[in-house]
């Protein structure tokens, strides 16, 4: 299995509903370090899993709608934690969502699964991995 | 399949018998950086895969019977290279034996599979992943 | 000229006021990954620039002030664009304000000066550095 | 399942040849951080996954290849784009014909599975993963 | 004093001519990531020490001219050996140069001095630091 | 002011003496992740700070000194707690005496100070600094 990853950061506050949050429950805010895994058994042509520098414009794109932005205020997350770990698999979503649109390119047809992983500081991330036909 | 990931690290002394280590038969010692992933397929109520807190402090409290001492005198290794895979295990098995014991919270009993790496040096890491129920 | 540095991060909310930061204008956040650097000419009689365990209390006690916050709210920045390089320059003058009330130990009277770095993501970061005296 | 990873670099230059590639079409270059990780399910009675030493050097010998040259002008690459990924293939190839040939040491005949990174920049990596038998 | 410091990253081609240079005088490449370091005593009245937006744009303008490029081809370095070093100080000028043309904003005259890093690989980097008027 | 720095890293075990380190009285160890940084006023006429081929060589001997040991039982450091940053000082120290038996070649005497840094964890570091005829 092939596999190419590409990285971008988006800067966001929000705050936690539950107990278990503790302190988070207060407005605060992340630095998000985005990695994006695309995989594929095999490359194409050009000898490339995907066109790196769509990847990277989708990616930004992607994150452009939520960085320098307070989630809680965003209509797609209501009722939801906007937690490390939901915001890796709402990056996830998007990104096979551009994929479905042809905004990779027709060969990014050929990916196979993605892997987002978020990394919140220096000591915790999280990631969301799954087939992009799921 | 999501994952979240939490960093800790302890200081440790120990030697190593057998030719193959080389120099490393002498007493020496290591700084083992080393990262929990905890994996499950869906987030609990919350939005969550663990309790992060929790995590931490659980990490901590097994890094912390390592932690500052030569594991040549802890009875548990007799007769084990403590190599860095071998201690990835033994911190594996650990976090499972927490979760058992409901120290992560009723929640964590949702976690499916664990990763444990222990990076000894900006060169070279080692880890042990396996299901949590194994 | 001898130093040693510790790490430790805070996640707070803020928003600026100026054209200079467009988006940035909006509420949002940041994990600043915080590294302070004390330096002295010469070690105390254990071998030590600093008690590092001291240290490491100090600086978690005054991210914790900031740490989880939305720092709009702080009225110990009204008026002030909370930049990352304000923000180095908050946590500098806070060090050194722990120095001066023993909160280090008495040996780190000897800290002829401090560097504080706070990364706010992979790609940029801010710095302070000044004399503890000064 | 156990993993030992093993980390170096090699500096090379190349050109692409695909309008995908828009500026990277031109004769450039990169510094290819290189992980090869190796995985077995379980420990050899030294208590290790491969003698790192070995695997230290076996990594080195096949980077020296490449290392310092225009891979443009390599025959073995002729026809092919040396894209990141491609490059993660050749690696990956080149270590599992080391283990064939025993540069590893008997012991490494019982690694499974391989995974091999190049990092290109902070930003971007590729990495191909298979089985050793394949 | 404070500071603040953005990274960028270029890819070239080069060689160098002198035996003490051994297998680097063939052509080979190199990933040069980036960081330029702006200092300046006191901040403006927005509370930053440079528009880190336009600071960003100039390091990208810089590196555009040298990336994806073989430097041995450029007329500006004929004679010279682009060492990591050399072209620390490249980028050390041209940034210079690009303050002095207001490319900055009119506060960025403030800035008193520069540290130019180039990182070759994770194991060597090189700077050139002095004041913008010298 | 040029300058070119080099990594690599020694594996230790130590105790220290006196209460202010608390379980690090405990033997225990570390790995050093060790920086040397070669700063000099302008570069030689190859144009390099040094020769960073010996550069790695004189650091990786220095290092093998220590490399795999228990420094406890080092007689050069009797009576002295070998702490992080007691040890950036002994580094500096060999490699300046490298450089006056001229192990870095002639060109090397144009070195003006050395900056050592040993990062003992993710978390901390220490440094030595000061200039070569010292």
């Amino acid at each position: 299995m092939y596999s190419v990853s590409v990285r971008d950061h988006m800067m966001v506050a929000h705050s936690f509903k539950g107990e278990v949050f503790g302190p988070a429950q207060r407005l605060h805010g992340a630095t998000m370090i985005v990695d994006v895994e695309f995989r594929r058994p095999g490359l194409d042509p050009d000898g490339i899993v995907v066109d790196i520098g769509r990847a990277t414009e989708v990616l930004r794109a992607i994150l452009a709608g939520m960085n320098f932005r307070n989630l809680d205020d965003d209509p797609a997350f209501k009722g939801h934690n906007t937690t490390t770990e939901f915001l890796a698999r709402v990056v996830f979503d998007r990104v096979v969502a551009a994929i479905g649109k042809n905004d990779l390119g027709a060969g990014a047809r050929g990916i196979e699964s993605l892997r987002v992983t978020l990394h919140e500081s220096h000591l915790a991330s999280a990631a969301f991995e799954g087939k992009v036909g799921d």
